[in-house]
């Protein structure tokens, strides 16, 4: 099973303050990149692997998808949701996403925001998602870029003349990355762009956007530091569609 | 147009004596997986687009290719292939992949190796090499890594601990990168996997592979030093269909 650190209270107490975690969708620089991925939702039946607090399943309830299933691992995550972002349609459901079971073609959407970095098999995962969309239905995620995931120390380095950059080491070594990032003990599952876009075509899929997220210029106007993120990408998105 | 570096003397020179120009395909550790990527060639009629030596074009040939097309803007590149690697049933001509005409329809296999990042108008060569290709027909490259490419300082760092690591920065800036390599000032085109696969999926190209190589464990073994390749990406592998 993956490991729930979001159940862990002091990572849960780090996470719960992020601007995303507070905010909701908007406060997710990546959204409308991610956003611009998703269909139009109206009578939909959307699936959200990883759903967190719940924000994408309310806004997609709002946008009129006609029925919404919320997933997550996190007892924490799933009680804020049910408290905060419940909505009639709306169904949240506690499942670990290397071993949940959905109906067979039964969900036109399947949606996931940066969850795939905590699942190992991804080829399991993946298989599941495409058995569980309608043919024609999309999946569309966000999971941490293998760039920022990869290194054995990922955060910036000073060279020389000042500048800083992304010290990479490891990339094409895929396997478990273990970081403190509000708990100790945090482990990610590093997979090369590669590895992953092979797993959906070889499940079915047609890949039908792939985007490594940078802040637009407005964004980086607003937020002048975030200039600093075009220097690696922190964000893959990825649309694909069953056939 | 693309700058014709390879007609430089001083770079002609240098690279005249790498292993992969000394030895063709087998001195190319990318090529057994570049290969694997390919059809069986018998009777396909095959464009090899920035040929150099003809290496390939004369593999093809062997391999039962009912025809085969080689361009390449160097002159100097075209006229040892001539020399060296001519048979029936090749044809060397010079062109410029960024202003080259193909008749449409024409081809079964569309193949590029490490030539991809000295264009700079991406979407258009892909839509030139798609409407070269007949139906079903298929498009093979290899081109430098983004993570290779983008940085402003493209080598190794020392960290404190004295770990190498490669000092990623300007990953997301798209543009020239000019290097010496052999020769002062050669210019190659950075931008991101994203970029490059959206390019193609938007003139109808479907992603058939993406592979981020690496050398295998065979390879390691017998070129220890090759280890470090592990740390960053040099090649990215494509495979594509028009269907």
């Amino acid at each position: 099973m993956t490991q729930n650190i979001y159940d862990d209270p002091q990572f849960y107490k780090g996470y719960s303050q992020l601007r995303r975690s507070v905010e909701g969708l908007d406060g997710a620089p990546e959204w409308p990149a991610l956003r611009a991925l998703l269909p139009d939702l109206r009578g939909l039946s959307v699936v959200d692997l990883g759903c967190g607090y719940g924000w994408f399943c309310r806004w997609a309830q709002e946008q009129g998808a006609g029925r919404v299933l919320g997933l997550d691992v996190s007892e924490k995550m799933l009680a804020q949701a049910k408290a905060t972002t419940s909505a009639a349609g709306i169904i949240y459901e506690r499942a670990d996403l290397e071993s949940f079971d959905l109906p067979e073609a039964s969900f036109d959407v399947a949606y996931s925001s940066l969850a795939l970095h905590y699942i190992k098999d991804v080829g399991a995962f993946v298989a599941k998602v495409h058995s569980a969309l309608k043919p024609g239905g999309r999946l569309v995620f966000s999971t941490e870029h293998p760039i920022y995931m990869a290194p054995s120390h990922p955060g910036w380095s000073i060279e020389g003349d000042g500048r800083e950059t992304w010290p990479l080491d490891g990339y094409l070594r895929e396997g478990p990355r273990t970081t403190d990032w509000f708990a100790p003990g945090v482990v990610k599952h590093h997979r090369t762009i590669g590895t992953t876009l092979n797993s959906l075509i070889r499940v079915g899929f047609t890949i039908t956007h792939v985007e490594e997220w940078r802040p637009t210029d407005e964004q980086i106007s607003a937020n002048p530091h975030w200039a600093k993120e075009l220097d690696r990408p922190m964000f893959l998105l990825v649309a694909a569609q069953r056939p």
